[in-house]
């Protein structure tokens, strides 16, 4: 599989990072929830090349997670803003920095500190769990083919096919789309 | 800048990100939190080439992220385990997941459900403050310089530069360092 195809997994962090992984995107992104606007001034802050910025930032527009609005008529300038889909980015912008504040201090402490205006202290994010509240940590949390995997099990007994255990599944769906050259759409159809 | 410096970025996003900011990175990690540990195994679920694939798992040894453990002797063979480091990436993945659930789905729901072994619900991912354990949410976070920042901002004064405001610290802090060509650990020496 070639990197620009990920988005054919039947898996959500790979669509994601289809859209945000490449180099620059994901800071991009968060100088966007700095405050940042104009080309120019990622361009500045960044200290990317123009043409790779110009790059990246269409393409957060095609996906749908900045939009182009106008911010001077004559002559004609645009400025780019995070939209909903793209302010949902927070929480990985917020555990990636977290986690850069663990382990990658240089012993000199966190380079920024997060003050929440909800309960008036210095604040680190914790993943909870929607349902209950308590922390998400790894070793409790099982993951289960969801709506898209069980139609693409079914499909696969419909067709005779052997059917894996349903751990396996997400990696069974993606050798399967590879080795047909199915889109995972079709898969579930 | 080079994406190769980012990491002297002080920020801890851009130190991060370049530890796990290349395509592959953060899909080898996925597995790994889904129990892949061999190189064949990786090689096999990614369809990444091996000499990328071999890049990639030196890279995430070198930086601590993960493990390289023998589990044959004849012939030598080893495998590769998530670090303590690395299993701190957990609510990266899981945000990054979840944005791709909220937003990538293409109208057929979530390919991955998680179950939490504590609550024995499905679940998804919450950001909440470690303080109050509400929520995170963007408009009610603002980012104040730490002590890395702090430091740096006093040594700016020390040399008779004017200090930027607060909030424009960290953009100051790389403008600085990419000015005059110092490490971030030099600034705040």
């Amino acid at each position: 599989m070639k990197w620009e195809n990920i988005d054919t997994q039947v898996c959500s962090v790979a669509r994601a990072l289809a859209i945000v992984g490449e180099r620059w995107t994901l800071l991009i992104i968060r100088d966007a929830f700095k405050g940042t606007r104009r080309f120019d001034d990622f361009y500045k802050n960044l200290g990317v090349t123009r043409h790779r910025l110009a790059e990246r930032l269409g393409g957060l527009v095609e996906a749908g997670v900045m939009t182009r609005v106008p911010y001077c008529d004559r002559p004609l300038r645009y400025e780019y803003r995070l939209t909903r889909m793209g302010l949902g980015l927070y929480p990985v912008l917020m555990t990636l920095g977290d986690w850069g504040d663990r382990w990658l201090d240089k012993g000199q402490g966190p380079p920024t500190e997060y003050w929440h205006a909800r309960c008036g202290k210095i604040t680190a994010p914790i993943l909870s769990c929607r349902e209950c509240g308590d922390p998400l940590r790894p070793e409790e949390v099982s993951a289960r083919p969801g709506a898209l995997l069980k139609a693409f099990s079914r499909s696969l007994s419909e067709q005779g096919v052997a059917v894996p255990p349903e751990a396996a599944l997400p990696a069974a769906a993606a050798d399967f789309a590879r080795q047909w050259g199915v889109e995972d759409n079709e898969v579930n159809s």
